[in-house]
């Protein structure tokens, strides 16, 4: 059970910025290859009226503000330097799934444009490896899978079957101010988007920090059937952060990592995505328990290829 | 459009303290300078029971503790040393302009007797440059302008005409849990009180943080053309930590400080003060991303050097 | 007025883990000894599900997730090396003594059962020095004195009158969303608790940070009388973390801890235990400002050395 994909949380929601310039970004590339990493994921190529690249699209129909730096291209040469794959995520309005105010037809042109033009600009470059859906919903924003179908189908299309992600989350109980799911709706809930997603999405990797650590492996086994009921690969999403403190939100103990990784691993899952390593299990993290994580995951990683 | 001047964050309402000494202070009066700083400024020379010098007043009337060290003769020595000019901050009693227990008058008695205290004390250093007036209003604390009147003429008048900063913030929708001023309104407030504080209120630095970064041009314009009336200067308190997280306050991204300078910059402002640089600029910040932050300024000042 | 002993707060219910590994700790417990800490007291032997020790009982009892390290082992092994004496807390099953699910006799039960492991497991350890109740109480905590009673008994039974210490919080303003308690009430309260107590409990070390600064000697007055009259020894814990600040929590500014440590001197207390060293005053902390408030607890030292 390893960590083989980052995002890369550049535009964020809720995570503070650490202000890295290129040669910061190129450290932590190759840190993150260090240990196995070689995979990672632009969360969202914009937010609202932030953008981590100077989209015409995004300028006129969303006014974003021009960025200093071209984000995509530098991560695309980051990860062709250092020999890893780049998935590009897609535009994020800020408007959940439930909100009544959610329009997925909208949402879909804007995000459709904006991909046609990121096409246009970085899709030939060697590093340019898949598609991240951004948005994030749980079970009962089975809205958003028309959204996702109508973008999906035109990406597979316009860029020769490339491989798509999404990444939801389990409305566990530490979703703040939220009803809690038992599996069976989650289970019913997921049935209802992935059957309509079959063919489309690639690799599924639910958040695994919202449910309790002892409801995770009951919760990660229906992911994993559902998964292979719909062709999908099914990843989870090891959230290196801790959930549980009142600093919203610091680097996860590492034995609550490693919990998680073993609760995956029960439920046959062998591949995780991890929010997110720069901040938050980096030897270059402007959090210092960071480092600390760095280095447990080192020790693990050795004691797992002892045990082979 | 350039940094000038940055805030003394000690004693703090809402910033952890560093728990720097002299030699952690001279290092960063060296940092500060290097980028162009030149300018400090005490935030408050005491708030509520706490206090910045052994003030005889405040012990006395306010019941303060004494501080383990004097930091108005350590923050003038740096200045000197550095080439920095060092402004004073006032008292601040903790009480919000707006709150129906403020009573401008009973305040104004106060921080004339400490201003009194600190002139026989410090006036005669030859960093001492200014005053700052601590209390942060908007512009519903119409109420204020008559303690800073009373206050800024007894200065004016024992300090040889030694300038005079305020530093007001706008009530945008990022005050939490307030009402939000249109820009219409926030002109009609600071009319008010500007036309009072005529030939006593040397710069104004409004604080930037407070409204959305698209309507900041608007409000910014409005600040320009009311102080060029009153014949004030206008500055821009670009704030230096981010209003948009959930950990309250880490160091701010740079796109966003470098979005707010050019707001200011397109109002005509040319001069920007800082809250504040040690904690969320400096290279010596106990927040990592503050030495980011530092960088990416730096390398803005090299290519706006180039630009000329 | 020294600070002998640090709390080392694995597993924490609010501060966020620095992951370290074995050589992590020994470079802290170097740094304690450096400053005259010659004793560690672990807050809890395990909450909820979480434990520092593989426990047949907790596994079986509680559902205990099984930890990655022996914490007990590690910090006994890493005590004796320092030439320092280890403290054990008891098990702690995040109930607060005035929730009316409260059961001491069910909580006495299992904490028993694991301290007979313990017992067995460490207890002949050199280091092995001391027990700890990890519960903790304000004076409305009264039923849990029947806890600590029964718990304390069989403590001083079975490992032959071993020193028993207990931390409990004032009532004080900054105790979120309570009823604020006067001395008089503080007093009646603990005397109450204290009667039952007698020739169980050595050392009292009541938690500073709850009460203003400036109620604290009125306080601590209280709490040394009291222990004096049941024959206990009064520490003071002194928290190095600041209360005051938005983000909960950082380490705490040198002239707030040093203010409570003159309250407790001129209360009469000689001893401080503080929560806690390795998050907030050390050298290798996660945060930088502990960096610094060790440093000037460094200054503080030399400058009590040459007073005398």
């Amino acid at each position: 059970m390893k960590i083989k994909a980052t995002f890369l949380d550049e535009i964020s929601y809720d995570i503070p910025h650490q202000n890295w310039g290129v040669e910061e970004w190129d450290k932590d590339f190759q840190a993150m290859k260090a240990v196995g990493i070689d995979m990672v994921v632009l969360i969202r190529c914009g937010l609202r009226r932030q953008m981590t690249f100077p989209s015409e699209v995004l300028k006129r129909e969303q006014s974003c503000f021009t960025p200093s730096t071209d984000l995509i291209q530098m991560f695309l040469d980051l990860a062709q330097k250092h020999d890893m794959k780049f998935f590009c995520g897609t535009y994020d309005f800020g408007i959940s799934a439930i909100d009544p105010n959610y329009d997925p037809d909208a949402e879909a042109k804007v995000i459709k444009e904006v991909n046609d033009e990121i096409i246009e600009r970085y899709s030939k470059h060697p590093a340019f490896s898949g598609w991240y859906l951004a948005q994030e919903i749980a079970g009962d924003g089975y809205r958003a899978a028309d959204c996702y179908r109508d973008v999906a189908k035109r990406l597979k299309e316009k860029t020769n079957n490339l491989p798509i992600i999404i990444s939801p989350f389990m409305r566990g109980s530490k979703v703040a101010g939220q009803i809690t799911v038992d599996p069976k709706l989650h289970e019913e809930q997921w049935e209802r988007i992935l059957s309509k997603l079959q063919g489309l999405i690639d690799i599924i990797a639910f958040q695994d920090g919202h449910v309790q650590f002892e409801e995770l492996p009951k919760f990660l086994k229906i992911n994993k059937r559902l998964c292979d009921k719909y062709g999908m690969d099914c990843w989870t999403n090891a959230e290196t952060f801790d959930r549980d403190m009142p600093i919203k939100f610091l680097p996860i103990k590492w034995d609550k990592l490693w919990w998680k990784l073993q609760a995956a691993e029960s439920a046959g899952i062998s591949n995780a995505l991890t929010f997110e390593f720069s901040h938050f299990m980096s030897p270059n993290s402007c959090y210092h328990a960071a480092h600390g994580l760095y280095k447990r995951y080192q020790e693990y990683l050795a004691s797992q290829k002892e045990e082979k």
